[in-house]
């Protein structure tokens, strides 16, 4: 935990924040917490800052909050992802928040299980402790969008243009000769990584994206699981846009 | 699983395969494997090649061998990491194999936990499944050699050079402004990635690394956890590899 986050209802009129749950546990046991001590404090989608302990009574810790500052930018990334099996969607959530992702829409595909959209890791009450988690890692406060779509080809026809206007799409395809660092991205623009189901996207959905300005890249031969090739994907994101211009945009 | 291991060992003389345990399970559920079948095999560390049902008794398949030229090429990529929690280690081990890895060197570091080395996922018979299970995601069958190395500064200082001669050799440190795919590999030469425990590696780590050529870089501003961070880094380092010449290193 790299900074702890909170919400501002849990702000009281004095903007004192007073904790007693695992980040009260943090507090103590990791940061050894002492009265006047200084620790990273941010509030969620608000600005990063400080928190000075004022008090600790037991298990519970009292701070007072000083915001530094605008809040961070948006990361300049989005993902549209074919929604991937429960047990690999759970453990993406914290990576994906780590890594920084503006807006993530979870998709259909011809080859995604219809009980995939079933799993409670699509509820917010399950999926936000995941993303606060990365984000206390990466020491981000920005929460990422999530939204959810049980039909790909409406949501590719009626919807993609207004939420990614003017974007450098990709699409990733196992074995595609399209290299994602060979892009370039202008300055400020948003890119959007679209991700398949493990069996890939099917033909027919990749001529839709390609319709859409989609550019297809691969990450060589090997076939990754889901997990492992967004991780892999975001990151050469990130890596393109931090190469072409301010990484992040306001 | 795109394709099923096997070792040299389990070879009939007259080169037939007999499994019955989760790879007859995987013959005989997802693929629905028939008498008369074929389906992709490889030989651990051997060629790729198909394999012939023959025969299905009960929960038992015997497959004939047909191997399929040379061995695939060693992944031109190399990696000495900073031993990290046994939770995350154990998280690695199939990743590092489907990305391709050539060998992977565990090394202590002043951030690193003594208790760390106790963990049984640094023992072959714990981590060689979940390599295998990593190569049979991403249809290799080369096995990345595994060292572990409880002395830094030794290691560095005596071994280094003679295991890693002319390779391209970085070292990650979060914050780094140097990048990744800034740097040009010349056509063949071995690439080796140096990732340090999630406190990152000590200044002095860092010079003594510095000494022996490793460039420095980063992955942005954010605080990656190391699984997520070997990941990305290695990525960024296959991207690099391809883009410079033949990705593949005979």
């Amino acid at each position: 935990m790299n900074r702890i986050l909170f919400r501002g209802a849990e702000l009281d009129a004095a903007g004192r924040l007073c904790v007693e749950d695992r980040r009260a546990a943090h507090l103590l046991d990791v940061l050894k917490a002492r009265p006047g001590q200084v620790v990273r404090l941010g509030l969620v989608n608000g600005p990063r800052g400080r928190g000075t302990v004022e008090a600790i009574a037991g298990r519970r810790v009292t701070l007072r909050w000083e915001p530094d500052g605008e809040p961070p930018s948006v990361p300049p990334v989005d993902l549209l992802l074919a929604l991937p099996r429960p047990k690999v969607l759970r453990r993406l959530w914290a990576p994906l928040a780590a890594l920084g992702v503006g807006r993530i829409v979870l998709v259909n595909a011809a080859r995604v299980e219809r009980q995939y959209f079933d799993t409670h890791w699509l509820q917010p009450a399950a999926y936000e402790p995941l993303l606060l988690e990365g984000l206390e890692q990466a020491g981000d406060t920005r929460l990422p969008e999530v939204a959810v779509r049980r039909r790909f080809r409406p949501f590719v026809e009626d919807e993609l243009e207004s939420l990614w206007p003017a974007t450098l799409r990709v699409s990733a395809e196992p074995g595609a000769p399209g290299s994602m660092t060979a892009l370039r991205r202008k300055p400020g623009e948003r890119m959007l990584v679209a991700v398949g189901p493990e069996g890939g996207w099917t033909e027919f959905e990749l001529r839709l994206l390609d319709a859409r300005g989609f550019r297809r890249v691969g990450l060589g031969e090997r076939t990754l699981r889901s997990d492992t090739a967004c991780i892999a994907l975001l990151a050469l994101a990130h890596e393109v846009a931090r190469r072409d211009g301010t990484g992040e945009v306001p």
